[in-house]
């Protein structure tokens, strides 16, 4: 179904993979820290939640254990809002990408779609502080979204770049790509597509008429880039995973500050932040995964 | 020093490593061929001349004395040319893919600037004929810039996705590129940026201002995206490493008539094709290389 | 009916009013020079003649004997070509910019969408060789498209610059655009939009989708942004009342020259020139004018 | 002197000639609500206001003595803020749209780049409900500039089409335009470029590097202008003579109520509002005009 344009599709990323308590003391940990942080996303405008799992002392984990018990505490305080797991992982086998969604059966999950090299550079040290291949070949990403299909879930294509955007077009050919994929436009990532409006609005036109499409802005450029794709028609991700910072520069003390930030941006640029409701009728995702 | 606008440097890409004879019979394989063929292809405009090796079965070949070869037969029939080896290889060493830069000391050589997926699609036979993981990783990266500085090798920077323009950034930081380093927007590559007009003028704006830049089309595209890159003010590469087909849909039965037909289509555009020696004082190429 | 985009629509613009033969000594001034121009113009490739009318000594005309003439001679040796008068003139009424259509009615006209200032400045001279505001208010637009409606005469929309473009809105709003109404993309002329290809790329984007459209490129930029409006699926316009220039820096000794060569450039981007048949359907034109 | 891009200059359109308070109660009239709302403006941000006058009727008017009064009321309320005053007007003379200019010595004035229509077409009665040509030749422009130019007036240069920002070059050459001359990029009028986001990025793409520009935004569109306008480095106007409403659909009481939006939006996307001492001193205006 399509989307009505003056509203807006909030999605929260609640924590990531690659930051700890020592970058930002309100990064959630716990099942129970993220269900908390769930809610406060919630009350504050978004509609789906995207959520990498930790152990309890911060390390990324894949246990599906764990991700079982992210959704047992969020589905308790969000009975309906959109789950979307993460399944991005370098060096990991499929198997060990995707068993959490064979347990959880999430409404969403993140789909990487392509190949790259995904590095961070410092300029004061020159020299990167982080650096590796990101691969998902055709292979990978076949196993994968056979994964997401065989068990409904929606997947959320991550696009690091534009040959990523076109990668969806064999795999749509041979069946693989449901009708309500969503397209997520990264951006900033070193390795990917930089994190420029001009390189964002480039992203959204790549994009098949109709798809729905979000942006995901890493670093500083986020509110700016956030704002262009309001205008654009696209949606948005906001969230401590991609950035910590309020538009004013303080750190924000929650997902729900962040979210409420973009939905207020959202407002005064002329769209309404999608109720759960109305996103789950857009995406026809009527299922409410397991908990 | 700065390009002269109003003319193009056209590259020939005289054989390529994917295709053999049953494509086209007219692909050189010896070195003797690749000499004629650069003959010819500079007889018609090209200055500058982009060469696989191959055995003389058309294998693809990564022996040195087979670049000896080539560089020699070349050299004896085009004493000025610039000369321009492949270092792209799928599951080759940094060794492998750069001894021949260490014998022949080339003008000139591709680097591959980024990882990706890379891949051939039927949509006939709904599968793919061929797809792998091409790395460049960062590590990857700075070993072979470092051979060609080591060498006197200019690099021709393959860019095949946005991200990759970007990546020579904190390569450029760390002080592994040179200042007439060039830019080549290789287009239509499955798992890189589609080859559509739209495309090529925002990968053109990518690009820093004053540095030299090429397009690469691959497919039948290229005719519209070279006619595209000359309004544009870029330099283009044709040759039967990237199309056999002429215009009006007849396989080119050499390098030349490829070249003979962008350097028309050029003029008609209005700019005509640079010389050796206008194409070696723009790009800072003063030494001749081993042969 | 839906244009084949491998196809391209050649008009030939014979003659202006802004020029003369001290200027260019192959300009056609009377009838049946028109007429020879016309049909060197057809045999190269164009399907549609665009003309002013002019006195036999080179001035301008809009005596409604002289269209008559025109028509004639033309209909004499080009039985099936679509016919194109002008319409644009300032200081005259909206009769005399008309009358001639409803004595000729002819397949096509030009309709100007705005007003505007139309100047000719000399960088060298630093001062204006010509200046004028060309009037075109809403009213007088009606009052000339409903000559034409009245008359079967297909509107050919000469925008100038953006608004222009959109100016045809309230109108077909109001039931006074035909739906082959097609649109003009005129690029140089110092009050209106500049001819470079970035602007063409823009305005081409304005065109309602499925429109048809052309490029009229007034100056030196004509071949360079003839070639990018081959590369966007527009059609073209080249001729003497445009440029003078083959692409060679060459005076053209007749029209013939001029679309010959636009058309040898359509071919090698991958665009056959359409027969006048082709044309006729396109457009949807199946009267052929009076003579 | 260059613009600091973290800060953006807002420009206050206190209030217009085409809108009365049977539209919008909240319009000032008269000097000394004009002072009073020049106030508010300045201090919720604005650096700039830009003023039409008015009999106390709230009919438009052109009498200098009502341009002094207004002056003396502004400047009293605020010692520094910059005084742009309306030379836009259809039917009447250079000297009547200007005589005001030499009175009262204003920093800065409105200069209308180009004749054009202008018109408000109703879909709804499918009527145009008001239609004009608005003619600014170029000996119009010239005279224009020349008063702004012997009274120390710096130009902010209306353009509301894309060959209106070109049509400065001439002027320029010649020697009329000062180097602080702004442009403004005039979104929305029927005539005009239409308000859109893509229109305002390539309207944008056309003022000459380091020039100063701003959006002015006719229309509900304001609001998403103005975000796009702050994202691409911009500056922005807003004011009731623009637009009557909140982003949230209220009609705004003040023109200090919108300037304090689009100061908290331009903060959100990362700008912080000019002071005055920063307008001045990047505009190279030192001048405080009479009063």
């Amino acid at each position: 179904m399509k989307q009505d344009k003056n509203k807006i599709i909030i999605s929260a990323s609640l924590t990531g993979g690659a930051t700890n308590r020592s970058h930002c003391q309100y990064i959630p940990y716990t099942p129970v820290e993220l269900g908390e942080e769930a809610k406060r996303a919630v009350d504050a405008g978004a509609s789906i939640v995207h959520i990498h799992a930790r152990e309890d002392n911060g390390v990324p984990s894949w246990r599906t254990e764990v991700f079982e018990e992210i959704s047992k505490e969020v589905r308790k305080r969000c009975p309906h809002v959109i789950i979307n797991f993460s399944t991005g992982a370098i060096g990991l086998s499929v198997a060990e990408r995707t068993n959490h969604l064979k347990a959880t059966q999430p409404e969403m999950a993140a789909f990487n779609m392509g190949s790259m090299n995904y590095a961070i550079y410092s300029k004061r040290r020159k020299e990167f502080l982080w650096k590796a291949v990101f691969e998902n070949s055709f292979d990978t990403m076949a196993a994968i979204v056979g994964v997401m299909n065989d068990n409904g879930v929606c997947p959320e294509m991550e696009c690091f770049d534009t040959g990523h955007i076109r990668n969806a077009e064999p795999l749509r050919d041979m069946g693989l790509i449901p009708d309500n994929a969503c397209y997520s436009l990264v951006m900033g990532v070193l390795g990917g597509i930089p994190a420029t409006a001009e390189n964002l609005i480039h992203q959204s036109k790549q994009v098949p008429e109709n798809a729905f499409w979000q942006s995901i802005v890493i670093s500083k450029a986020q509110w700016k880039l956030t704002a262009q794709s309001i205008i654009l028609g696209g949606n948005i991700r906001v969230g401590l995973e991609d950035n910590f910072y309020l538009p004013n520069g303080e750190m924000a003390k929650s997902n729900g500050e962040l979210i409420a930030e973009a939905a207020s941006l959202a407002r005064t640029i002329g769209r309404e932040p999608a109720t759960i409701t109305e996103t789950r009728e857009w995406l026809n995702i009527s299922r409410v995964s397991n908990s």
